[in-house]
């Protein structure tokens, strides 16, 4: 490879190897300092580029594709606050294991803390969010700085997506001129084929192992597992997602039922044919439903802490053993209810102990949990109206298959885990619940939509569409398509399920803080499709024309939090009363 | 003073104290975990309350009003990402030496680490970008807690307006209950007064003094400065600003003129109408038109660097010695071509100083910089195109008096240093010069506006609009009263300044990232007044009318990027030719 000058061929060498690792595009945010990376990538071939204006949402747009597809989007800002920026997705992807690699263009060291423009201190700059960061070195044209960036592109891709992935950190100061400009023996034409030229492929090959037990450790989680009264209960998926077969084959071996998190990637497929697959834990397992069940003896937990606040109560409740599988070994369980940590991937884990697991006869256990759970969808069902809930529960249900569902936090995620009936349907359901922020949903989403032909839909309350609206702008620069359904209750819905209700004021001014925003004017804005529904059948009706077109639509539903919140609040009722029965 | 509970009566006396200390608004963006801070601030009598849905906003805002007055609006956050929206404002702060209060609220200590929700690593949130910050304790109505923390609400603001000053991070974890709910002996009614009510007045009394020279060292910078060719050069002020009469005091007693850069709180404003004060250097210091004129002896410079790339290279080319003035020692000077630092107030040294120099007569000297300056603004005068730099140049020659003015990063505050001439008008001009985003210009601007009666006026590119178009918000929140003026060239239309605009492709997809956003329908969607204008006398007519009015006002201009860089050379080659007749 030869360039103009040092910092042409800087840059192209370390996309050329970020390339030949499999990376196949990358979110830039333009900028002046980094022009080197931006032109490298732009010219090469086998990467798209994704050009975002705002850096908060370009990171959430990379955080959504590895968030679908578990593979690295890299991130490209110039220096000054546009590295900031990042921090928030920077942030979620930490805690939810999310691969994320952001190179930050930086002005060259002499110039830190000079007082010199947009020079700010971007060492270290996200904290111990990151799991690898490094300053690269000033470029230059030698054997043992090339060679070291080579490596280092590799290095930084096997952290990012190593156990636990997460965000890495590359620090890319560049001194003028930026430009492919002709600088005269600036690349000696002499540099060694290795560091010029890099090797038919990547430079370095990083081989990842993931922690695993040995045999005898299997066969002592076996015969825990060899229990009458079990729960295999999956929380938040880590990216790219658990096995559903290795799980299902674990839950006909133990002949547990499988308490699946909307998001643990066991709700919906095909495995929920044949599985014992629960979802309406959220009212049955509460404190005054469950009544006198017998304790489960043991469970196993994979995944992040459940998304449901009964479920969490419900096993700090029990004193079964609880057995947390953790690839990382970081305890995911702020009840401190766990007993053991089982530090290993949880799908091959599950593969092996279920050819090893021989119990008693757990049926009855099992009829016991799969009769409540048709008890609260026998309730559900018995609702016809449209409150916030069931918008949910028709999303999935009438989500095309494959489909990808994305569902912001506060009342979405959850009403998803309480409305969505576990289904056969190739449903890819994901969200940002690991700092369970606001922010960035509508990007996460459609960065999720870009990695992907399934056709696209996010649901999301008002606040969330309000604080990323910016991200909309990435429908037409990236053109990604998706159905947007727009639960609009004007606030902050889900205070209506906290104490401070009771206190108003403050209340209404400063916690449900209406804002009234009349959001068809970004139709005009972002050429998006705006309408307004109201009622059940017409918006099962929108959903589904939507779903089946080109184009993105917006579907508003104005909904009333307290309303919505008292028919939750009603169902909880019949089901306790429907399960009552049961006994 | 009496609480419900311990939360309550914790979050009362932080915000008790930070009320006798001055403080008068706080900027919230709504969240459970900061329920007692937000019920705290909520009640208070002398607190005004401006509410954010975006964090990132929010900063923006707090830093605004911040810049304005020198005096700190705290920032709330509930726990998680909130937090981490507020780090781009964070780090302008920190470079701008804007003082920031951030008081975010956390899960109590053994839930961090532990997988639970909306939990992350708070600690050191911001890095080396906070004066101070502090980990405060677990509330408890004990009487050394509650002597602490009223000590450190007063000890936050003293280092947030200490030398230099800056942002404070305090972060203030609780545990449930929130709300103000009676827990039964959380509060002893036996607490010791001065812990449970504190003093009459603040509870303790920061008094601040700031660096300062003796007698003989002042006697030798007098003595130095008693020369025939110095200057006194002005960069952006830090807040609350610089005392004019003061500069204006030194400028009369040494005979150098003031190169006064637009944000240095010196170009405009009465002390200009007996001062010299320059402001076209930004055209006759470029290398091609200064020609054979001798160097200046001495400079003095004061404020940050300024923004003038032509003045700052003309000042790394003489060999004149430098004295850079600069509170905190900082050496604001990234060409390196400073001689000495003088680490003092510049306000209380140029008063000191001017009565103590007496120099050689500098007249024929300071003639020759105001010759200079007049055939830069005879040139200026000469075009009637509404050119990017006339658009800035009408706004602070049509500006009420007193107003506000806040131009935008890239060409806007550039525009406005070149081309907005030095007058009496009593016109506040500010930017965000610390880091030069592109960030958070609209609500820096609106809470600049929120914190002074001036009417308000603020310029800015089409890509900073959308970047903050959230900050929109708070013109209808907050009660804040603009006129926007959009520059709107459709893209990054600085790029045009530099070499990368020769390569295209990449340079129109990745560079200017035209991005065809039609901002009228912002007009629906924040309920603001938008006119698209065309021609100068239309825009003057359309300035002078909305600085009149009531209400805000959007008035776009649609220019071309490429165009308005062609006639700012064709500017710059007649005040080349003129200067060079002068000689």
């Amino acid at each position: 490879m030869t360039a103009p000058n040092r910092n042409t061929l800087w840059a192209r060498v370390l996309v050329d190897e970020l390339a030949e690792a499999g990376v196949s595009a990358v979110c830039i945010a333009p900028g002046s300092r980094s022009t080197p990376l931006t032109v490298a990538f732009a010219r090469h071939e086998d990467i798209h580029v994704f050009s975002h204006l705002d850096e908060r949402s370009a990171a959430y747009f990379a955080l959504g594709r590895a968030r679908r597809t578990g593979e690295v989007t890299p991130l490209v800002c110039t220096s000054g606050t546009a590295a900031a920026n990042f921090h928030p997705a920077v942030i979620e992807a930490s805690q939810a294991r999310v691969p994320m690699l952001m190179l930050t263009a930086d002005r060259p060291p002499e110039l830190r803390d000079s007082g010199a423009n947009q020079t700010i201190d971007q060492e270290k700059l996200y904290g111990d969010s990151v799991r690898w960061y490094k300053d690269l070195p000033e470029p230059e044209a030698t054997d043992r700085k090339l060679r070291g960036l080579r490596t280092t592109a590799h290095r930084a891709l096997a952290q990012a997506t190593g156990t636990p992935s997460g965000p890495v950190h590359l620090n890319v100061p560049f001194r003028k001129p930026l430009e492919p400009i002709r600088v005269e023996d600036d690349v000696p034409a002499d540099l060694p084929p290795l560091a010029a030229r890099g090797r038919d492929g990547p430079y370095v090959r990083p081989t990842k192992g993931v922690p695993q037990l040995d045999d005898r450790e299997l066969q002592e989680i076996a015969e825990r597992l060899s229990a009458e009264r079990g729960l295999i209960v999956a929380g938040p998926a880590d990216p790219p997602g658990v096995d559903p077969e290795a799980i299902a084959m674990l839950a006909h071996g133990t002949g547990f039922p499988v308490l699946a998190d909307p998001l643990s990637g066991l709700r919906f497929g095909g495995h929920v044919r044949t599985t014992a697959v629960v979802g309406g834990y959220d009212d049955f397992l509460a404190e005054d439903a469950v009544g006198d069940w017998p304790d489960p003896e043991i469970v196993l937990r994979i995944g992040a802490s459940p998304t449901s606040k009964p479920l969490r109560k419900y096993l700090a409740r029990t004193d079964a053993r609880q057995l947390v599988v953790d690839p990382a070994a970081e305890w995911r369980e702020a009840e401190f209810s766990a007993s053991d940590l089982v530090v290993s991937d949880p799908s091959r884990l599950a593969a092996h102990v279920a050819r090893l697991v021989s119990g008693p006869d757990s049926s009855a256990w099992r009829d016991r949990w799969l009769s409540a759970d048709r008890e609260h969808w026998a309730a559900v069902d018995g609702t016809d109206d449209l409150f916030e809930g069931k918008i949910l529960g028709d999303v999935a249900d009438l989500a095309p298959d494959p489909a990808t569902l994305f569902v912001s936090n506060s009342m979405p995620v959850r009403d998803l885990d309480r409305f969505a009936r576990p289904s056969e349907t190739n449903l890819t359901a994901l969200g940002n619940r690991g700092a369970s922020g606001i922010d960035g949903i509508v990007s996460t989403a459609l960065g999720a939509g870009s990695a992907t032909t399934d056709p696209l839909t996010l649901v999301l309350g008002d606040l969330a569409y309000y604080h990323d609206m910016n991200g909309l702008l990435a429908l037409d620069r990236c053109e990604v398509d998706a159905t947007v359904v727009l639960v609009n209750n004007d606030g902050g819905g889900i205070f209506h399920m906290l104490p401070i209700e009771q206190f108003d004021p403050p209340f209404t001014s400063q916690f449900k803080t209406p804002h009234g925003l009349d959001f068809e004017a970004t139709g005009d804005l972002y050429g998006l499709e705006f309408q307004r529904v109201e009622g059940r059948e017409t918006f099962r009706e929108a959903y589904a024309d939507s779903v089946a077109r080109e184009g993105t639509q917006v579907i508003e539903v104005r909904t009333t939090a307290e309303e919505s919140h008292r028919t939750r609040e009603e169902l909880h009722e019949q089901v306790v009363e429907r399960v009552a029965d049961l006994d």
